[in-house]
Formats: structure tokens, C-alpha cells, sequence
């Protein structure tokens, strides 16, 4: 397993150490029901390495982040989300609400979202 | 110019046709402040590419939208938005309230914000 950081919730969730309902894995990423969802589809993608916030990416985490989205985007396309729509959201720090300092992409549907954004 | 919807409002900034508060170009992406913010950093990255929606992009898109997240990653360091934090949001169709239909990343910054994203 890549993730390294013993202490990370979703470290301990990329190695199998912690539950979750999973809708997808590969060599890269995975992704996870949200435990506390916010619209009827709730789902996390999370890079299997542990890269804590965007500030910490390197140039070569560029494709990942392009895959993280791929990832999102077929999953709303397998799940029926692109009529309706779906919103995409990453909290990056501290005023945006970053729960857990793992990068994750939020794909949020189901419903209509509001704006702004929180 | 590699924007190529005559109609529409994003394809119109790309070509300089209608005027922006342009915050950074290349030769992929441009990004600007949203004429109607927010928060108090409130900017759009847009590619120069008329892509409508995310279930339009293209395999050799992938690199794309890791393009827009950095750039958008580079103007928060730029800004030195990331010790406060900041929020990054792709709305897609119809409920998540997308307003254009040409595919662009907010960066939201300069205050909390609130959960669920909208």
C-alpha cells in the first residue's frame, strides 16, 4: 500500500485498516461513501498517497489530481448523475472546512445545491 | 484563439472579446475575478477550450484539469490564501446550478465556510 501516514483516517481507510463502502478502487485511488453524506450521492475520492493539503502536491501529483476527477466523472456517469448534475467540491484548510488533512474530492448529487457554496 | 463557441459568454473572455478582471493567462487556461463574488477572493479558472460540461472532456483532457487545479493552487500561494485555506468547486448541470456552460473551477477564499457545500 502507498498511504504512510499511521495516524491518517483515510491512510487507514486506503489500507483496508478502517471500513468504509467503497464504489471504487484501483492503483491510484479509491473512493467511499462520505460517513456523513450531504445529498443523496455522497462519495469521497482520495489519492491512496498521502498528500495532506494542494500545497503539498508536487508537479508530479498533476496526472493524480487529473485522475482523481476521471475517477468522480465515471462514477457519476455509471450512477445515472449527469442529467440532474453533480457539484465537486475540495476543502482545502482550515476555513474551507478540511476535515481530514488527506486530499479528497467531494462529488456531491442527488439534489439542487444552493449558492454560494457554504 | 482556440475557443470556438461564437456564443458563448467564457468563449468570449478567452478571445478577449469581452473584457474581464483577467488575474493570470497561459496558453491553456485564463482565470478571472467572478463578477458576482462570493467571498472575498472569488476567481474562475476557465480553459481556453470550449469543454461544456465534464461528461464532454475527452481522455486528453485529463492533463487539463490538472492544469486548472494548479493554476488555481499557484494563484492561492501567490495571494498567500493558503494559511487561511480556501475552497474549490466544479458545478456540473442543471442542479448544481452550473450558469455556463463551458467548464470552470471557482476558487473561493477570504472567509469560513459552511457545510454542506451548498
Amino acid at each position: 500500500m502507498m498511504s504512510h501516514d499511521p495516524n491518517c483516517l483515510f491512510c487507514k481507510i486506503v489500507d483496508r485498516r478502517i471500513p468504509s463502502k467503497l464504489v471504487y478502487s484501483d492503483d491510484k485511488v479509491i473512493a467511499f461513501e462520505d460517513i456523513n453524506p450531504q445529498a443523496p450521492t455522497h462519495i469521497l475520492v482520495v489519492p491512496n498517497k498521502h498528500i495532506p493539503d494542494i500545497q503539498s502536491m508536487n508537479e508530479e501529483d498533476r496526472g493524480l489530481i487529473g485522475h482523481l476527477f476521471f475517477v468522480a466523472r465515471n462514477l457519476a456517469e455509471t450512477r445515472g448523475l449527469e442529467k440532474g448534475g453533480y457539484r465537486l467540491v475540495i476543502n482545502n484548510g482550515r476555513d474551507a472546512g478540511q476535515a481530514v488533512f488527506h486530499i479528497h474530492l467531494h462529488l456531491l448529487s442527488g439534489r439542487a445545491f444552493a449558492w454560494p457554496p457554504g
